[in-house]
């Protein structure tokens, strides 16, 4: 051995023995602290956790994971200095990173998830701090554009048109008649509302506004806190507007079409309705993923 | 060293570095198919998940992990060979083939779940197979008996008497008077309750009755098919018997007292209904875990 | 209203408020028991969780999901009458029932998943019962062919060939020279493998195949009994055979191609190996999605 | 019916219709973003998961369950505005005020989850963000001393020392010597270890220090970022200190009695080490509950 000491062999750089390209190699369930900062509100910590992806060529074994984390520190830490608004800018720039630290990838795959927490107003008027999902994510080719996706997690409930007619059937059969101004009984549930919304060059998609179309697509929002006269106006908000489940995807649609009118036809829109049906053990479930230029045809 | 290669050397057996006794030292997640064997049914297979633990003196430095998946597998042979009845006695069995196999153990403890199916009848008469979670425990001291205790885990429905009567009472605020002979509305939800018992020696508490309580105790069982006319009448019948998670407990410990009034005062009872409120992100919970004397008291 | 009262309204049937086509309808999570029939063993019971959807039409507001529930009944019936071999056939039943049901939809979606279990020899020479995942797909649009996929998930072990170079070369440079008959220390951990592969028309793809196949492409399997000496064996072949997540991908393919050489071009095969890093609290993953034309090119 | 409109019925202050004192009732996994302040750190924001019981006596028909909730919000505004220290002081805090709001209620139980974040140095000094488990509880009855719990949730690495020993025993029989100042292959893997303990009046238990005690007990810590040389460092370390989990709660034990020794002998310690073993599909466990004063014995 010469003078100095050789370095420990770069294992990732040997051959692979298999030479079959792979589409996606990094980490899983990176969890960190972040500061979100947004426009109107103090910055605010969440813990996100990221899944960070290259591309491998065929002939290369291995690729170096450890990149992935540096580019999240490096991120994490601009990110503190500059004010890097958004969870789905910081998934940006994490693409671009891991673009420049693996120069044998062709395209990057990030995405984060954090739960995240926004001040609504219940039925009787009181302030009440409430928890939503949040989805971050970016992908991009080497020498194009990245594409940003920003999309939430909504919890709100569901009651089923479907029953609240059967019943009502029921007891006109046997010669009930109801009062017709007050809603009739049916099942209800907890349901899982997932939109996701493609973030084009130069625009913002606020959390916050997902969240909103998601609580009016339901039944009715849920909330944390609640006295009883603010549950049992949130009862008959919800008996007012029963929804199957593809009736709230549909809502959904239709409410994002409406409100990012502006955005461009290529915008790429997923939503998904999981109703957790409380006359069921099994969930019932609607969905969609498409563009809003076929949204508007 | 004489002719013969000695043994590896025993590890387990070394002195502890630190001589602190440990109180529950054993095997988590283990997954078998076991064939359940139970009176009037067909022989069925189940997936169950065993947890196996024994205690370890202070001086001695581990357990011998795999003597518990000996045990085990010398307990499935047997069982098939035996036609073992109920996984609470399989429980048993391995008890004391793990306090034979460790005999520095003056403790063992076993539990296994699984998931089973119940055949039972909808609202509308149709048979429809339900699916319920069964946990078996067994735990015994050197020279004593060995406890067995069953319990179930049950998905079903309940609805909120609070918020029926604080919607009521809204509409009648503003002259609205419903026919008293239709259910008020209220909101509902998927509860899960969970009843164990202790099975004293020359006793039997068969899963399915445990079932029958805990569903009777609800406001309403659920069912995987339900045609149109079944959800009505299910959702009608909900809504007659509208229950807390506390209402859910006292009358499943109600029924419990009444069958198994032939049980000892000793013997232990755990309950627990857990409401995924539909109104609410997080859930409402309910439990009691008591003896059969005090609650005969 | 004449003499008989009029049925409950359909109100799936009734116009979609908001005209969207969605993509996926129907229910998530139900839970049966499930007999299957394999070439060569004895029927046996299976736990199985099923994903069941079509798609809907933009005007027509809701899908009849209660005929997603008849179908299962219906199809799990005639398995046991006809023993139906493979959960993935049984899916495709399912498809063809549900596009009979649902005479509006054009395509149907159907997943299965449960725990199975192959009786496997250790490094002793020992027979023991290991669970693996199974994955069962069908889809297929109204009038075209059913597509099955077959797949399987294997818990096994990966060795770092990184590492082991690293720590070799550590002590290499404090003039350290192991014995090279004697595989070097590195980190190891649980390797989940996925492998999924398409069944085409008249062929057959063993999910106890594709098992062979992820424990041949891992470091080493892993075996529920193992005693001290056959602990020792595993932790040696584990040495041996140092692989990173993406050789565990690539092996994998390499075998599919070699086993599978008979099936076309356009079956899909995806594959995935996820490392729980012992040296890390995140996740190394590596996955491709390809065909095996595309292995083959 | 009087000039003013009579309330809302209060139907959880109803008798109950079967009698049975409950034991725990409350609200499970109430998810809230919280500040928390500790000595020579900057304020610093987690998301907490409560978990909020009282007793229930036989009479009463239900717990009012949002005060649980308003509990938890005034507490959080006090927190912002006096800034509470520690989770498990909020947990005191909220344990006294439900049993002032709750005047029924004999026991109030609270505990809060949470991920939380440390700097630590990796084996190459350099700087790295980890992420922990934060667990705090506080119990109390009514007019007595409330108690409260601190614990953490750490991931590390646990090398074998059992495996070890057999595979060097292996190579021995077939007379293949290794170099004794480099340590012998074994399996190694994720460790989870739980370690809680008692936060008696007037003192104070860090977080941080409790980690450190678990990473100490530990074969090694585990660390986000870790470049190659990084790696090989660590799994030295590890390999130099193989440990059973029944070695990394009794040196955890070992580690409170030695930095604990100020605290009383009535102070509750648990800890538990479970090792989601990389040669088996099943995980290992071993735990201890018990008191300083019985460690100390």
């Amino acid at each position: 051995m010469s003078a100095r000491q050789a370095d420990a062999p770069d294992v990732q750089n040997f051959d692979a023995p298999r030479p079959y390209k792979l589409a996606r190699v990094g980490v899983r369930g990176v969890k960190k602290p972040v500061q979100v900062h947004r426009p109107g509100q103090a910055p605010h910590g969440v813990v996100a956790t990221f899944d960070m992806f290259v591309d491998l060529p065929a002939n290369q074994k291995g690729t170096h994971m450890s990149r992935n984390l540096e580019a999240l520190a490096d991120v994490l830490d601009e990110a503190i200095a500059e004010e890097t608004r958004g969870l789905e800018n910081m998934c940006r720039r994490l693409v671009l990173r891991l673009l420049e630290k693996h120069d044998y990838a062709e395209d990057a795959d990030v995405e984060a998830t954090a739960d995240f927490f926004l001040a609504r107003t219940n039925p009787g008027g009181k302030s009440t701090v409430e928890n939503y999902g949040l989805i971050a994510q970016a992908f991009g080719r080497r020498g194009e554009a990245v594409t940003r996706r920003v999309g939430v997690v909504v919890t709100g409930m569901s009651a089923c048109p479907c029953a609240m007619e059967t019943a009502r059937h029921k007891f006109a059969e046997k010669g009930q008649r109801p009062n017709p101004d007050i809603p009739f009984i049916t099942h209800n549930q907890r349901n899982i509302v997932r939109l996701c919304i493609d973030v084009p060059e130069d625009e913002d998609v606020e959390a916050e506004h997902l969240v909103d179309l998601c609580e009016a697509a339901l039944s009715a929002p849920t909330f944390e806190l609640l006295k009883r006269g603010e549950e049992g106006d949130l009862v008959i908000q919800a008996h007012h507007t029963p929804r199957f489940v593809e009736d709230v995807v549909r809502e959904a649609l239709h409410l994002v079409v409406k409100r990012y009118g502006g955005l461009g036809d290529a915008v790429v829109v997923q939503c998904s309705s999981e109703a957790e049906e409380s006359i069921h053990k099994h969930n019932a479930y609607a969905e969609r993923r498409t563009t809003l230029g076929e949204l508007r045809a």
